[in-house]
């Protein structure tokens, strides 16, 4: 039997006329889908290597209406060929962003780990849900092992508890603030929120605007989540105080909330304590830095993203919980057609009623892959490494001219928020004028960054403070080196303004 | 310089102390990754031709006790070696459910593109997130197409509009009954459902759980989903309906809500219309079987999902709404580190505050680069042979000895539902004898069919009605034969019962 490629190369088979409809599963398909996903793969690995090359843009950058034009990006109705689909996979990612290049700062999500990779393809490959053991038998035991292994590592007793991964932090917070509800109130599944006095959520004031999200769906009120010190107003205007949300790493500044402190005020008012470690969360893996989660185990539910700074590819997003069986009971509804109930095999890991999503995309197998070849070790000197390079930012630019930094004392977290100050305006008297300039600086060298494709990193304003940078790492190829560069590409591409 | 596979052959570097930190970002990491990474490929290949081959069993059944035993699944402290990662690889799909495999069935998304796990494999590596233009210019783009080009099959004047991929069809689903509210109170964002009257939505008796998850999560309470008919009732109680959720194509049945009827009744209480199409809403890329979708276009919106009936890898869910600028308004909370407004491109395109989400994975890739490969009409045509499939079904077993249809008439959908009545049940007098007696049948079957591994298929009780199997047909693999196997494989696995 001749080969596909021996046949290409013979120009026996015009490449040019093969289409998808000649892949699986047609017949004599084999031969013609290896080598395509293999040319697929090829490309992959080329952009792998790329991304990795201090040498290569971190993107190459063109506005909405110039992209538009730059490649036919129109659906029709007729097939492409599968060299059309290989030139659209090369168009693809030659504008994309190159979020595994160590210059790459620009989100809490940076980096791409190899093993982690491997496992999303396999992920694609195997294409299944999470739903029943029927249908993932070894992710769904991989589920239970990781979520067990990661409330060890909170500190509840026996690592016992319940849990679930989800689709992004906004949504293990959502689910955080359903069950504190339905723990005070379980009446109002059947009965709505007109069966419950009016609920009052807290946070803190630089907490993830997903928990305002959280509170307009839930029909609570963005009005009626708090910043946390009003907690005895609330209570004397006839709210009910049922969920307090502590930050562990706030999205800007990176600052932890004093979880002791606050679970205190939780267990004195009854009130149910989630902690928000989305972003901080993954300390706890680090002996150095987990005291800036202590109290965490007093904790009722905990988000942690393992995709932000453990590097696990997007995306990977836990809810632990202490309560066993709670989930299960404010979200279940019994559809028969997935949890048929005379199954030959132990119920308790078909585990989709507890979920919100019917159909929920296996995101498990890439956290246990990658734990599994660094070990908690591995990811710890991963973390403690970031850190130490947030570190090493601060000490270099707290004294250094033209720099101020926007929060007192040493980050708690990777983040490091600092003005550049061009010389143009370093000395300018007006206060106001100067405010005004420097809100104009950041987003212009931002833009500049993006144009030149050297580096990238976030900017905002946060209150009355005028655009700032916020510099983040959890990108594990990033150096000391990065670090440089990085300032003296901001002063750079910033000194003429 | 001497690549990793030379000194592994000539065992200068014992491989089995390599691990993942001699991989990228490693210093002289590229031919170690690459080389690593293609035998990860090297070992999915191998699995999708296998995948392919009838000979080869759909799945190699454990129970969770027995699975547990049959691997070391724990997570260390130590990191493995790679030669243990790629075991682990083989080990995950040995135990693995075959999906893409001809004779897989068991669920309403089943079977594996080769063009879209290309894809998915392309969206990991660029691992990124759909929240900014600036991280993902060309999925943000490519989601603007397609979003699109969905809004013009639906029938909405030049495809205008508004929509989202989303975690799922219950996320979809949920997302619009969110809209529907603050369409109508759009105070409940900030004040929360104290501040609006008693709601109830309405959906028929058949439709998905999530309708009910969703009413459950924001607060309207499952009470308050009725089935269709008591929406005056409701209005003479004081309730107020808000929502009718009607579904296009419903899971066990494939039956098609009545839309335009619906409709009319929406239009006259002024009530938000949703269909629900998670399932049934592919068929409007088909000129054979869209009229069952007849009525569409006046759906204030839309829940559709590609990786069910279209074969897009699991997860691609889009919810298309009718009104533009309504999700922005009812979602976002401006958080000023996402969505700087100060930006130099086009800030249209950062479409993240219209999401609860707030990082959300991209989904896009896939479907888009499918649609590329295959044309509508490709697409089309896939479909119609689903159909095909299943009307072949259905004519065969309709009046064959031992079936017996759960429901009359021909199939909407490809759902085929009905019992298969073993030879010493089928002339059993006592119909309540018979009946328990034939309640256990399809569990038998199936978790035998689970035991050789041979096919799998959906069964389920409802309402008054006894185990049934339900079939369903979206396997783009499966031919004629498959389904003769079914009724064979069936009938051997029963006969006995």
């Amino acid at each position: 039997e001749l080969c596909w490629s021996v046949l290409l190369r013979e120009g026996l088979f015009p490449r040019g006329h093969l289409h998808q409809n000649h892949l699986l599963p047609a017949t004599d398909g084999d031969t013609k889908t290896m080598t395509f996903l293999q040319e697929v793969v090829d490309i992959l690995l080329a952009y792998i290597v790329e991304s990795f090359d201090r040498e290569t843009k971190v993107i190459d950058f063109h506005y909405p209406n110039e992209l538009l034009q730059m490649n036919n990006w129109e659906l029709q109705d007729e097939p492409a060929t599968l060299d059309d689909i290989l030139i659209s996979c090369r168009a693809t990612l030659k504008y994309a962003i190159k979020t595994a290049h160590p210059r790459y700062f620009n989100q809490l999500s940076t980096g791409l780990d190899m093993v982690g990779l491997a496992a999303d393809w396999l992920t694609s490959t195997a294409n299944t849900n999470m739903f029943t053991y029927e249908v993932a038998p070894v992710f769904v035991l991989l589920e239970y092992v990781t979520l067990k292994k990661m409330r060890e590592i909170i500190g509840w007793p026996d690592g016992r508890g319940d849990g679930i991964f989800s689709p992004g932090g906004a949504i293990s917070n959502m689910y955080a603030m359903l069950l504190a509800r339905f723990k005070m109130f379980p009446e109002v599944k059947e009965k709505g929120m007109s069966s419950v006095p009016r609920l009052v959520a807290f946070t803190s004031e630089h907490s993830h605007f997903s928990i305002k999200k959280g509170a307009a769906a839930l029909g609570i009120g963005t009005e009626s989540s708090c910043i946390i010190l009003h907690i005895l107003v609330a209570l004397v205007q006839g709210f009910v105080p049922f969920f307090v949300s502590a930050t562990a790493g706030t999205t800007v500044y990176g600052a932890f909330d004093p979880l002791i402190a606050i679970s205190d005020i939780c267990k004195k008012y009854n009130i149910w304590m989630h902690v928000d470690g989305a972003w901080g969360g993954s300390l706890l893996m680090s002996r150095r830095h987990r005291w800036k989660l202590d109290g965490v185990e007093r904790a009722n539910s905990v988000t942690w993203n393992p995709h932000k700074m453990m590097s696990v590819p997007l995306q990977c997003s836990a809810l632990l919980v202490r309560e066993e069986g709670l989930m299960q009971n404010c979200n279940q509804m019994h559809a028969c057609y997935l949890f048929q109930q005379d199954k030959h095999y132990d119920l308790s890991y078909d585990t989709g009623d507890k979920a919100l999503q019917c159909g929920r995309h296996v995101d498990i197998f890439k956290l246990w892959l990658m734990w599994r070849a660094k070990g908690t070790i591995g990811f710890e000197a991963q973390i403690d490494k970031c850190l130490e390079l947030s570190e090493y930012l601060y000490n270099k630019i707290k004294d250094r001219e033209g720099y101020e930094m926007v929060f007192d004392g040493k980050p708690q977290h990777t983040n490091v928020c600092f003005w550049y100050l061009p010389p143009g305006i370093r000395y300018m008297e007006d206060k106001e004028e100067r405010k005004k300039h420097l809100h104009k600086v950041a987003p212009v060298i931002k833009a500049r960054m993006m144009e030149y494709g050297t580096t990238m990193v976030s900017y905002q304003p946060q209150g009355d403070k005028v655009n700032f940078f916020r510099m983040v790492i959890s990108n594990p190829a990033a150096t000391f080196e990065d670090i440089d560069f990085l300032i003296e590409e901001i002063e750079r591409l910033g000194q003429d303004l």
